[in-house]
């Protein structure tokens, strides 16, 4: 026997339902239990999975609908006592919260200055009024609902891209906007590929699998799976390579979707091609594709990983690296006379590697890059990558040094070599380090592990024994050669004039207005961003015709 | 005051040596300490470096030589008790080890069939004579050593080239041969990518920056730094990669050395582009330089790794991963009925990924890949990234399936989706490879974990779960969705007909003679790989007077 329950004025977003399903479902007694909001759709869904009951005629998208399949009539009463309970604890959990929680968009906006996107996720027939209302009050939108029409979405897209705003979504399943991840998201490192997608787990693969072989994402926007469709025009695309274009932090560009409408593909693609940066892109199925002036084409998600990893390592800066030297590079740009860059090798090919790399676009020569391994140093002595003696005495010597910035070692690790290179080095650099501080002065040291975690002295831990004395430790020697390379470039600069670009989504703080699903104002709140709940409920309980009335009285 | 010491017919290693001299520079009342065998250049150091007594006068190569620089000449004697105690300690330490130890070559070679490889660490001035005896043996050489002449390597090249043999080396600091590190080397991924490096730490920056970033190596063959000179012609670089061309193992080719001289560099390009697989070229100092047909050029280590990486995944096999479900595809290549793939996805782009690869090349389409976030399975329940109901229903329905072989899955972490997907689909598969395997059958479950380590279900965690579930994880979904398309390839493959290849020393199993220091003999012992010392010691004495006459009396 299918029984129905109606809680009216209740309304809960979809995750709660769930937790609510899940919970009724395993009562002792209920064979099927199926929960939804009294919208018209939804009664459809009762009727065409024969759990309606004629309790639902006079319910409204505001009113919770209970369907409860079992043999047992008084398991109604049951399963309604089990719902009061669930509502009133969750009405508790909501309240202990810190969360700050409105009933109305304008509240929300003035209780938070500088909002600068809504995130949405009410229920889709809604969308396209709200998303108005948010538009004007100059909101960008990340639109998570699905069920808006296409009419809808071109409407919403039109009237955001005159105001300079951007609408992601609907259906927008991901986004990663300055390192913070937004509904289905990855927690990735922050780096410098900017990243554009018309599809959710699209975005979640390559961010992940990029986070997960070291590099990092600047921005990750979802535009929708519709927007690359002709009735929509990639509207949001423009709209996102638009910005990642202007937005230094973002030196490459992946761009993910299935294979466009024809139009849409030529105009997306003649926007790669004018842009000042590398692109990856991966029209998924679209087959074989070769590279096109600044344009690279992959074939899956994975490719687009790798492929872009090595371009952003080929092309790539080091400056959110840059970023964590910042503090030791401040002080050292006081004193003109340190400069230079000491390198420390015990591998021959690591120290010719990173002469290479600093004689590119450095004209003066007064760095230095010591091959501790040349015969020169090894005369009755084992060689430096198992005897590290001289290059702890030459780390040591910078005690008396006073023009070094920034020094570069290696540490080869594997089958022959020291059994803890780190542990020997790490005590120098630390009194090195502090003899600095002691002096009001700083020393940067950076360096690299070559190994794996297979060898016996474990990659993993060198990197940590050499990070818990006071070092920098890049992925490669190439990378730490070129983060010493842009150190010093930065120390020889004159101060910035910063480029004037506009306050937009990339460049300012983060500021959200979340309506609807609760849990990802949750999610927002405990990664520190600003966020606000409101708590949307259908208008006039979600009556059309109501809300029709209450409209045209609004607008007298 | 400079004392010396002279311990006659006590041979000793470069490593031990190393090893006394940390212990004695150690001693109270001692301010340094120079310890060598008593060759003619050795004598000479110690003379430049102020360190030379008229003791050693007398020695031979055969001779330790201990310079004590102290205050107090009663030191000597207390440093000799200590050089006796340290020999005889030695000297039962190495009788306690189960690694074989002879005293000649003859010996070596009656005690080890097929040995294939010597792996020569002998002083440099013995190693032509050594060289070339090995050579006739038979032997593929390993050399370790440096101070060769140029003339000598040539030679020794020559030899090794008119008999199909490989000379690695002089100078060579690293191999990896069928995933066997010599020397200096690092514990690496098996993997696909051959290398071959004039370099030792080159070698070692790439293939351990490939193993870290989730690839792997075949064999690293190094040639020793001079080999791309003028005066040696690039013989080992062209005997390497005649080996690597014809070794299946490995499809991709890297190619490191500093730039070779102008004719070698050709020689080698031209080499590489007959090659039938695509090369990774880096000649470190070079400059920029393009691709050129199967032929790409890096800058940097890094750029190398990064770059044979995104290639392999590009375009090798998942030859490797096969190895892992051989057991199982044996058993289902019995029943011809068993050939279906199918996929249960939460992520929509990753089954289209999915669909992609499988189309590719495969034409009958028996295959079902099913996105059960498609609205067909979502009415009136939460997106299958939540809720893994359909799912696990989906796995325990296999029980009823006579057809699948391969079951493709994914899994997506990060903030909105289950806490722990792996937990609520493991014990599904589980209970369905146990059903397969005791109806005698087998079933293969292949899935990818999309999600970084710092999501809250933890990447690590997840892929640890679905492993003891019986799932072989891949790095990514497009490798997983290969890899089941090779697997299916497999199945429907008649027996293959081997390739007529020669023995060489790439396919066949490693059994070597370590001539010299006897380190790298319980190095590959520990490896399990089959050895012989050969404690080398120079013959006479090293008198090189007496050695001529008594190869005289021997060639007689």
């Amino acid at each position: 026997m299918i029984f129905g329950l109606v809680k009216r004025n209740t309304y809960q977003d979809s995750v709660n339902l769930m937790l609510l399903s899940s919970k009724l479902s395993s009562m002792d007694g209920v064979s099927k239990v199926s929960i939804m909001m009294g919208t018209p759709a939804n009664k459809d869904i009762f009727k065409n999975t024969n759990m309606y009951s004629v309790e639902f005629d006079t319910a409204n998208p505001n009113d919770i609908c209970i369907a409860v399949e079992s043999e047992d009539s008084s398991m109604v009463s049951v399963v309604e006592l089990e719902l009061d309970k669930f509502i009133s604890e969750l009405s508790l959990s909501s309240r202990g919260s810190n969360i700050i929680k409105v009933r109305s968009l304008d509240t929300a906006i003035k209780k938070m200055d500088n909002t600068n996107l809504a995130l949405v996720s009410i229920p889709g027939e809604y969308v396209f009024d709200e998303g108005n209302r948010l538009l004007d009050k100059g909101l960008n939108l990340f639109i998570f609902s699905d069920n808006v029409s296409m009419e809808e979405e071109r409407k919403l897209k039109d009237k955001a891209n005159e105001k300079g705003l951007i609408v992601m979504g609907p259906d927008c399943g991901t986004g990663i906007i300055s390192n913070t991840p937004l509904a289905f998201a990855n927690v990735v490192n922050k780096g410098n590929i900017g990243v554009v997608g018309a599809s959710g787990t699209g975005i979640q693969e390559v961010t992940s699998l990029i986070t997960r072989l070291g590099g990092g994402i600047s921005h990750a926007i979802g535009i929708g799976g519709r927007d690359l469709a002709l009735e929509i025009g990639g509207i949001s695309a423009m709209k996102a390579l638009e910005l990642l274009e202007y937005d230094d932090s973002s030196e490459l560009i992946v761009f993910i979707s299935k294979p466009p409408a024809k139009e849409v593909k030529e105009k997306i693609v003649s926007k790669f091609k004018t842009m000042n940066k590398i692109v990856v892109a991966l029209f998924l199925g679209d087959g074989q594709m070769e590279r096109e002036d600044n344009v690279y084409f992959a074939n899956t998600l994975e490719e687009t990983a790798y492929l872009s990893l090595y371009l952003s390592k080929k092309f790539g800066s080091s400056k959110n690296k840059l970023e964590k030297i910042m503090g030791k590079l401040e002080i050292i740009k006081k004193n003109p006379n340190q400069r230079q860059i000491h390198g420390y090798y015990g591998g021959g090919t690591l120290a010719g590697e990173s002469k290479n790399i600093l004689k590119e676009g450095m004209l003066n020569s007064k760095h230095r890059i010591i091959d501790f391994g040349d015969d020169q140093y090894t005369k009755g002595r084992p060689h430096p990558m198992i005897d590290p003696t001289t290059r702890v005495e030459a780390v040591k010597n910078l005690k008396r040094l006073e023009d070094v910035a920034v020094v570069l070692l290696d540490n080869v690790i594997g089958y022959g070599s020291n059994t803890d290179m780190a542990g020997s080095l790490g005590p120098a650099i630390m009194e090195v380090n502090e003899y600095y501080k002691d002096s009001g002065r700083e020393i940067v040291f950076l360096a690299s592990v070559c190994g794996t975690e297979m060898d016996k002295q474990v990659y993993s831990q060198q990197v940590r024994i050499l990070e818990e004395s006071g070092v920098l430790v890049l992925d490669s020697n190439a990378s730490a050669a070129k983060l010493a390379k842009e150190a010093v470039e930065y120390l020889d600069k004159k101060n910035d004039i910063k480029k004037d670009v506009k306050p937009n989504i990339l460049n300012s703080e983060l500021r959200i207005i979340n309506v609807g699903l609760e849990s990802f104002s949750q999610t927002l709140f405990d990664q520190g961003v600003d966020v606000i709940q409101y708590n949307w409920s259908p208008v006039a309980g979600g009556d059309k015709e109501l809300q029709r009335l209450l409209r045209i009285l609004k607008d007298k």
